[in-house]
C-alpha cells in the first residue's frame, strides 16, 4: 500500500448522524484480503435518490442498473450497496445477473423492493464479480447497521485511495438545521464525465426527486466534472444523493441548502484530487476572459490534463511555455497577443510575451508550495472556469504500471 | 543526455544525394554548448515547397511565417534554416522580427528572395530568440554547403531526441529513378495536429505546387497525424517537402511517387514515436469495425493517449480493462457487447466479455515484446484507423520534470 498522500486532510472529519440512514461495512473477500470491501447504507421509507453517472459508452452493469432505477417517487425504503475490488464492468450478461442477485438479497434482508436497491462496484475491469461472496454476507451487513458507521463505509469503498474521504455541512433553512454528510472514493482514472469516483451523499432534508436531481446535476457540473487526475474516464463513476426527509425540513428552492450541498460536493471533489495517484501538488487552474464559459473549461482541462504541464509542476518548474502550448491545443478561441499567465499572483506572461518585470526567484519559490494556482487570462471575453488537478509523478507510474498483476 | 532509445533503428540510414539540395550545420550557441544547433538547406531554382503545420492557436512566429510563404510558384532558389534550443514561440512582436532578420541574412547570403527562406525553431517556449547568433554565422553556413551533409543537418535539429532521424525511398517513374530523402526531430509534446516535430523531406522529382501540396496533406493525415507520444501538441510543428525537379522526372499523378513519399513519411513518423521521451515499447493500435474512419481514429487516439493504458504497457501488463475504459471515453459510437480486444493475435475479449479461451501466460509473454499490436474490433461498421504510440515510463517523468531549468 502506498503511504498516505501528502495532500490528505489532517484527519477524517467528524460526520454527523443523518436521520434515516444507517451504515455497515464488512470484509467479504471480493478481492482484497484483511480489509473491509463491502458497505451497505439503509435508507428510510420516503427517501428520494438523485444521481449522476459516467457517460462512458462502456459503463458498468451497476451504473446501467442505477440509471434505470434512479427516477421515480419513493414509497418504501431504499438501500445502497457498494463493493470494492471488482468493478463488474465489461462482464457481459453475467454482470447484470450479478447486480440482480445482490439487489434481491439486499431487498429480501431489508424488506424493500429490489428496484430500490442501488449498487456500485469499483476495482478491476473485466473480471466476473463473485457476487455470491457478497450475498452470503448481506444478513451480517443488515445485523450490524449503525447510524454512526459512515466512516467505516468510507473505508470499505477504497481501492488505490490512500485515505478515506468524507465531508459535511449543516445549513439552516427556515431556522431549522439540515444536515448533509458525504463520502467518496477515487484516486486514478479521474476525468470529467465524471471523474472516476464513487460518491454517496446523505441529507435529512425533505425535497422532491425532480428538484433534488436538478440541483445535483447543476452542482455536479462545477464540482466533480471540473476535476481531473489523468484524463481517463471510468466505466463506473457514480454519484448518489439521498434525501431522507427525516429532519422534517422542506428545502425546495432553498439557496442555503444548495450552498451546503455544493460545499460538500466541492470538498469531496477536492479530496479526490488530493488523493490523485502519486500526487504531490494540488493545483487550481483559473481561466478568465475566455470567449465563453465552455471555452474557459476547454482551456482549463487542456492545462490540467497536459502531461508536460503536470510533470513540470512535479519538478517545481514554472514552465509557462507549456501552459501556452496547452492553451494553443485546447481548441478554444485564443489570441496569443492578449494572453496572460500567472502562478499565484505572479504574472509571468502578459500580452503574448514574457512579463518584463517577473522575478524567476519569486516564481521558483512559489512553485515549491504544495498548493498552487495557475491563472490564465484569455483577454477576449467574459467566459470563466475553474478546474482542479494534481501533478504527474513517478508515483503515478509506480502505482499504475503494475496494478492488475 | 539520456541514453539512446531502446527502440531506435540500428543506425542512421544511408541517405542519397538529392539533386538540387545542399546542406550545412553549425554550432551557433543559440542555447546548447558544444554541439551543432543550426542547419541550412539550400534549394535550387525552381524548387517547389509544400507543407503542413501545427493547428495550435498559439503557434510560433516561424510557423506563421512559413504558412504565409508556402504557397505560390517558385522562380529563384529557396532555403530552409532551422535552429534548435529555442522555439521562438510566444515571443510577441520580437518573434516575427527575429524571423525576418534570419530570412534576410539567408536571402542575402544565397542571392534569393527573403520570401523564399523558410525557417523553423525548436526548443524552449517564451524566451527571446538570440537571432544575432544565427545571422552572424550565415556566411559560414553558406560556405560549408555540401550535397552529402544531410546527416549533419539531422543532428543539428535535435532537442531531447536521443537519435537523429532519417528515411529514404527511391521509386521509378516512367522507368527513371526519383529519389526522396527526409530528416525529422521530435520526441515529446507529440500529438496529432501535428505531432511535435520538425520534418524536412527532399526529392528531385518535378511536380507542381498544388499537386505536391495535395499529396502532402493527404499522406500527412495517415502518418504524422496518426502518432502520439503524450497528447500534447506543439506550437512549432512543421513539415516541409521540397521538390527540386533536378532529376527531370515529372511525377504528377504517379502512384509510385505517392507510395515512396508515404513510405518516407511513415518511416519518419514511426521514428519520432520510437524516440518518444522515456519510451520502451512501440505500440501500433489497430481499430476496425467502427461506425466510421473518424470514429476509429477517436478510439485509437483515446487508447494511445490514455495514461492508464500507457503505464500498463510499461508494466508489461495486458490490462485490457483499461482499453475498454478508453473505448468508452473516446466519444465514438460503441456497443459493449460487440467489442473485441486482442494483443497481437491473442484475443483477450470478445462480444463484450473476457475471451473464454485466452491464456494469461501467452498474453503475458507477448507483453514482454518491444513492439506490440493492440487490436480493437468495434463490430458495428467498416471504419478503421491505425495509430502509433509508445508507453509512459519513469523516463518520461525524468526528462520532463526538469527540462527548462
Amino acid at each position: 500500500m502506498p503511504a498516505v498522500s501528502p495532500l490528505a486532510p489532517a484527519a477524517f472529519p467528524d460526520l454527523p448522524v443523518i436521520g434515516g440512514v444507517r451504515f455497515s461495512a464488512i470484509a467479504a473477500g471480493v478481492r482484497y484480503k484483511g480489509r473491509t470491501d463491502v458497505m451497505l447504507a439503509e435508507l428510510a421509507p420516503g427517501t428520494v435518490v438523485a444521481g449522476a453517472f459516467t457517460r462512458s459508452a462502456t459503463r458498468s452493469a451497476p451504473v446501467l442498473d442505477c440509471q434505470a432505477k434512479k427516477g421515480g417517487a419513493s414509497q418504501g425504503g431504499a438501500a445502497i450497496l457498494v463493493n470494492s475490488g471488482n468493478s463488474n464492468a465489461f462482464t457481459g450478461r453475467g454482470g447484470m445477473e450479478a447486480v440482480a442477485q445482490i439487489a434481491q438479497a439486499v431487498a429480501g434482508a431489508l424488506g424493500i423492493g429490489a428496484d430500490r436497491v442501488f449498487t456500485s462496484s469499483t476495482g478491476v475491469i473485466g473480471e466476473p464479480l463473485p457476487w455470491d461472496r457478497i450475498t452470503a454476507r448481506v444478513a451480517d451487513l443488515r445485523d450490524t447497521l449503525d447510524a454512526a458507521a459512515i466512516g467505516a463505509a468510507a473505508r470499505a469503498i477504497m481501492t488505490t485511495d490512500t485515505f478515506p474521504k468524507g465531508a459535511t455541512a449543516t445549513v439552516r433553512v427556515d431556522g431549522r438545521p439540515v444536515r448533509i454528510a458525504g463520502i467518496a472514493k477515487g484516486s486514478g482514472m479521474i476525468a470529467p464525465d465524471m471523474a472516476t469516483m464513487l460518491v454517496y451523499i446523505f441529507t435529512d432534508a425533505r425535497i422532491g426527486h425532480a428538484d433534488l436531481q436538478a440541483l445535483v446535476s447543476t452542482i455536479n457540473d462545477r464540482t466533480f466534472n471540473c476535476i481531473t487526475v489523468d484524463s481517463d474516464t471510468s466505466t463506473s463513476d457514480t454519484l448518489l444523493v439521498a434525501a431522507t426527509g427525516a429532519g422534517g425540513v422542506d428545502v425546495t428552492g432553498s439557496a442555503d441548502f444548495a450552498a451546503g450541498l455544493e460545499q460538500v460536493m466541492l470538498d469531496l471533489a477536492h479530496q479526490v484530487v488530493r488523493d490523485g495517484e502519486g500526487a504531490t501538488k494540488f493545483v487550481e487552474v483559473q481561466v478568465t476572459g475566455a470567449a465563453s464559459d465552455a471555452d474557459a473549461r476547454k482551456v482549463g482541462l487542456a492545462i490540467a490534463n497536459s502531461p508536460l504541464v503536470k510533470t513540470a509542476i512535479a519538478g517545481q518548474d514554472a514552465n509557462w511555455g507549456r501552459i501556452v502550448m496547452a492553451v494553443g491545443k485546447s481548441g478554444a478561441q485564443a489570441d496569443r497577443d492578449r494572453l496572460g499567465i500567472r502562478f499565484g499572483d505572479i504574472w509571468v506572461a502578459r500580452d503574448g510575451w514574457r512579463a518584463p518585470d517577473y522575478s524567476e526567484a519569486a516564481v521558483s519559490a512559489y512553485m515549491k508550495r504544495q498548493e498552487l494556482v495557475i491563472g490564465v487570462a484569455m483577454g477576449i471575453g467574459s467566459g470563466q472556469s475553474t478546474v482542479w488537478t494534481c501533478d504527474l509523478t513517478h508515483g503515478y507510474i509506480d502505482i499504475n504500471a503494475d496494478y492488475r498483476s
